[in-house]
């Protein structure tokens, strides 16, 4: 992150906010590029851009959201591969609104979650913008062990969440809408959890792990990774534990099917196991989504009746 | 570069001009993130953004261009380092007025250029823009050996320059005036060479490095890296050589001093380095920009007289 001279007393102010001691670091700021020891085992990277009024809008997003979520996303990745974060690098193209307290919040949050999660910030680019902010965020980790990768699952196997899913998106309606009464939903769309707290779990019980993702773009298009639907498709199998209160609450102001929020929301980041049925009993805090059958298509089973995904009709396909 | 399965058949599209196989490469395109195993010595990272209006004009810089400087800039930062590229991940926010066969041609020549250079593109973020294309680009790499650092040069020392300085300045002057007889200044300002063919010559004469950056910011900001300006100074030994003939008409033809051409204009990614003057003879085709002297400014000399940087003066410190 070298930079001409006059921006020096600014860049002096982020240093101080993200610099820490690393015992892999041979080369940190100030010079061309950023090196290190290696860690042992794979590296593994992933880059993760967000575009003002395309992911965010700053009328609702603070700095320090976006801060935190930019690396948040892409924890997601690696959390997703059963790799362990090190060092992030973050572009941002800055805009005339933005000034450097917005920044110094904006790297103060990322540092925070950085902190919590066992990276560091180490470098990237700062560059003005005509108008909109662009925030992109690359992050390299590490595994030890052999990667935990998107694999395609086989009828009868079933796929679980680490948690609900819906949320996010009943979050950003809330703040679009101004609602109030949705502070877990809008804290998923704002600040999700990357699920790095799952590692060391997802690690004892990886002999029994056939696939694993995270869920960023919403369930009916993630499951897709696992699953050919030219011969194979999905069977939710609906239960009142997919449903936060929060959701059902949103559905019914709406009027609409819960699951639909459940199963199109994106931007919740917990992640989707696929997994043998037999192995159900060794993850008892995973919520079970469904099935994958030996039919080509996607349905929704609740209390013996069968219906498909309401929006699935409306979904753009290419 | 996992996306929605409505982008599938593009990303496919991408997919087919980047991938090629590594024997480092455990998981590749389509998961979550890129796996690789490491390779021996240190890992080199770096990050830079490139925003429409800010960095580049879409009326002058075709699609070609941008995919061949966006990563030019990054390998030059490795280049500097001592360090050869491995992986690249580029994330893009695409405005409407991009095309499909625009991005062909900009991942073509990215593509080219990493086929060039040993590296290849594996990854990164595609996403819409509301107005402007914004590309970051970060790269990995490696160096087996100690990295080339950036050090604090004393008085005497010399800093030579791995080729003409100026060129990208005048390309970008003469492209936005529509001149057509500066085709070398064109050409360095819309493809630059990173100057990553002198990875073995620096290796072999490390020992006799002091130190080692890019030309990236413009000489006389560049240079500040080497030189402590509270206590030292810079002394430019002018000399023909000093002046490509296409700066030099530049100059004449705007009525400047060719030197403040060659040591304000940025973006020439040329190398710059940092050796005792008693092995100037192990350096025999770079160029000799001057050497550090005890005294606190930044002078040129020629022909015995010595002159201050005329635009020096103009230059916004902090």
């Amino acid at each position: 992150m070298r930079k001409p001279p006059r921006e020096w007393t600014f860049l002096e102010g982020i240093r101080k906010i993200i610099e820490r001691p690393h015992p892999h670091v041979r080369v940190g700021w100030g010079d061309d590029a950023f090196v290190f020891r290696n860690f042992p085992g794979y590296s593994v990277l992933c880059q993760d851009m967000m575009v003002e009024d395309v992911h965010f809008k700053l009328q609702y997003s603070s700095a320090a959201d976006l801060g935190h979520k930019a690396l948040a996303v892409n924890l997601s990745d690696l959390a997703a591969m059963g790799a362990r974060p090190h060092f992030v690098h973050v572009s941002i193209a800055i805009p005339q609104k933005i000034n450097e307290s917005w920044l110094d919040e904006f790297y103060h949050s990322m540092t925070n979650l950085a902190d919590l999660t066992g990276c560091q910030v180490v470098g990237g680019d700062l560059t003005s913008s005509p108008d909109r902010l662009v925030i992109d965020v690359s992050v390299h980790g590490s595994c030890q062990d052999e990667p935990l990768t998107i694999q395609e699952g086989q009828p009868g196997d079933l796929i679980l969440s680490s948690g609900p899913l819906g949320l996010s998106k009943v979050g950003l309606a809330a703040l679009q809408k101004g609602l109030t009464n949705f502070p877990r939903s809008q804290k998923a769309h704002l600040r999700p959890a990357a699920r790095l707290d799952l590692f060391s779990q997802l690690r004892e019980k990886q002999s029994r792990i056939k696939g694993l993702t995270d869920c960023s773009d919403g369930f009916f298009q993630d499951v897709q990774s696992f699953i050919d639907f030219q011969k194979n498709g999905f069977e939710v199998l609906a239960c009142p534990e997919l449903i936060h209160p929060e959701v059902l609450h949103f559905a019914n102001l709406t009027n609409q099917d819960p699951y639909d929020i459940v199963l199109m929301g994106g931007e919740d980041f917990e992640l989707l196991l696929l997994i043998a049925a037999a192995d159900i009993s060794h993850f008892p805090n995973w919520h079970v989504m469904g099935k994958i059958i030996s039919d080509p298509k996607f349905i929704i089973s609740e209390n013996g009746n069968q219906r498909p995904l309401q929006s699935e009709d409306s979904w753009e396909h290419f």
